[in-house]
């Protein structure tokens, strides 16, 4: 099991929900590689809709009715953890937005972790 | 009405969506919580797909069939009113990861707070 | 195309769904704004429950039947443009609360942008 120490970093990753990578989702490709390599956790969140380098939306219609909806994935552990993992991502990753934030870990609680 | 600081902290809870605290969903108890001690706000999102101590991933498994999706929780509110909340949501998280981050608020406006 | 700079900024915007503004979505709106002023990026997340200055929550009533969710508007650019959108945001958000959070820009890739 993961311990995680007070001081973490919060990787947050910004691409769109088209994005692909080896002919699967994109955003499924980071979460195993992530998976795999160890980090404690990742959680993927959709959006409803965006524009940037993530998800390209053109003023002429509907933002609404995009199909490249915005995929933001959160992952937070140590910065030793999150560095190895960067180049990874890196080579993934051919739009989007990657940015890491410092946060304090409160509580880590994990029981049976798959 | 409540009033926020320039300088808070946004506490940020990662659970499970199928986890549960006396019988209801821990994310609608834990926003109960967070409204009867009187922050100024919580949001609940939930995430598409992720693993880690909130949400148990099988990797054998299509990721998208989970059915404990995961749960971000953020409330925003003073470093004081924060700590307050810590030790209730101590007892209520038997799996998860909580954070925190400094923020800084721009603006808060609320004309009639139920 | 626009460069990000390694330090920037995220500002983070809590309203509600149903808050409009000239007839429309706030949120599309914001988003409609931050796209003419030429920022980077924006993502709309919307949230699953929840209470505050953006999003009015009754004790008494099952807070997933909520017509008003919350709504987080995501962006994330330098100081200098963040700064520069500020002033068009305050004069749309009647209630709400807006953030802003340190961010490092790891990577920013973008091919084209519309």
């Amino acid at each position: 099991m993961n311990v995680l120490p007070p001081e973490c970093e919060l990787l947050r990753i910004f691409i769109g929900e088209s994005d692909r990578h080896q002919g699967k989702p994109l955003y499924e490709a980071i979460v195993a590689e992530a998976k795999k390599s160890g980090v404690a956790g990742a959680t993927v969140l959709r959006g409803l809709m965006g524009f940037g380098a993530h998800s390209r939306m053109h003023t002429a219609r509907i933002l609404r009715l995009s199909e490249d909806l915005p995929i933001v994935i959160e992952i937070v552990d140590s910065a030793e953890n999150i560095q190895a993992l960067l180049p990874k991502f890196d080579e993934m990753i051919v739009e989007g937005l990657v940015t890491l934030e410092k946060v304090r870990v409160i509580a880590y609680r994990c029981q049976q972790n798959a």
